[in-house]
């Protein structure tokens, strides 16, 4: 992407190994800018909610009586389906402090984490995906990014309909550790 | 950095906010290039070593026993300090295959991976890192950003030397942890 330019000229990079180096970065053709691209980090948050008690953890309730909060993307990509509160990590955070804002941002709602749920590799889009797991705290409501927000019982999660591979994981990784209060954060499933 | 150009112009952007967007970014003067800067993942492995047994996991030997590989680093920052092998993660690889990839690279090793054992926030540098219980498997030697690589023994880990504060966090985090096989990865220490 790029903004209107006070010398007229567009983005023009050409791929090439930089002076000392070993591996190829995007070069500005006009200025010697080494686009130096690296991974970025996803945070976000696996948010669940009962009104009967603890929805994961120590003394948990069932896993019927949870719900969990999902996003319906209002944006490209995978518009239209069903995502957690998760976005590109900024800096001056944490990976908390981002999972929060996302939360913030994309669903209205506020929450408690308690445990790193998963560190999953998306290695073809260049991401790391950090999630932890949460529970809500008051209301929700859809932010900008997002055509609704719904507490979904776990009856009820619209497997089909969801947006990423990792929202399946995050869901997965959720059910198997949800008893737990101690565990290694879940990598990718097969 | 920049590389020399082809049409003789330097690097020049002024922050502002994209159109659309609500955060600054750097924008080029030139060509209007956004450069979008987050988070630079951190790979690498505190890499132990015993000839007596298994230096942490079930059946541990004990602690002094056990030797830990450090480099001492060739380059800024922190040159001649002591380090844990890890690096800026690239495009194309998992977390994982990152701290192999810059242990072979800073101390001619190849090692074990068993545990994620800790993502730290180094937030006023824009890292997180993320980092790997291993075992040494085999020899070692110093690679080009290493002056020397060395086995230490627990007792006699150079404290004061070492280049960066997540070095001793991950040192103090693979102590507390060490007996254990399964744990929740530590984060920023107070």
């Amino acid at each position: 992407m790029s903004e209107p330019s006070k010398r007229g000229l567009e983005p023009s990079f050409t791929v090439a190994v930089p002076r000392g180096e070993d591996r190829e970065r995007r070069i500005c053709d006009h200025c010697g800018f080494v686009d130096y691209a690296n991974p970025k980090i996803v945070a976000g948050a696996l948010v669940a909610f009962s009104e009967h008690g603890p929805p994961h953890g120590e003394g948990c309730v069932p896993i019927e009586q949870v719900s969990i909060l999902l996003c319906r993307r209002a944006i490209h990509p995978r518009k239209g389906y069903w995502t957690m509160p998760a976005g590109f990590m900024e800096l001056g955070e944490s990976t908390l402090e981002a999972a929060v804002r996302e939360t913030r941002e994309e669903a209205c709602a506020e929450i408690e984490c308690d445990a790193l749920l998963a560190v999953f590799d998306v290695v073809h889009r260049g991401q790391v995906h950090v999630f932890r797991r949460a529970t809500l705290v008051g209301g929700f409501a859809a932010g900008p990014e997002s055509l609704e927000v719904k507490l979904f019982p776990w009856g009820e999660i619209p497997w089909d309909s969801l947006a990423f591979t990792t929202v399946h994981w995050s869901l997965r990784a959720w059910a198997e550790s949800r008893e737990q209060t101690v565990f290694a954060p879940y990598g990718n499933f097969e």
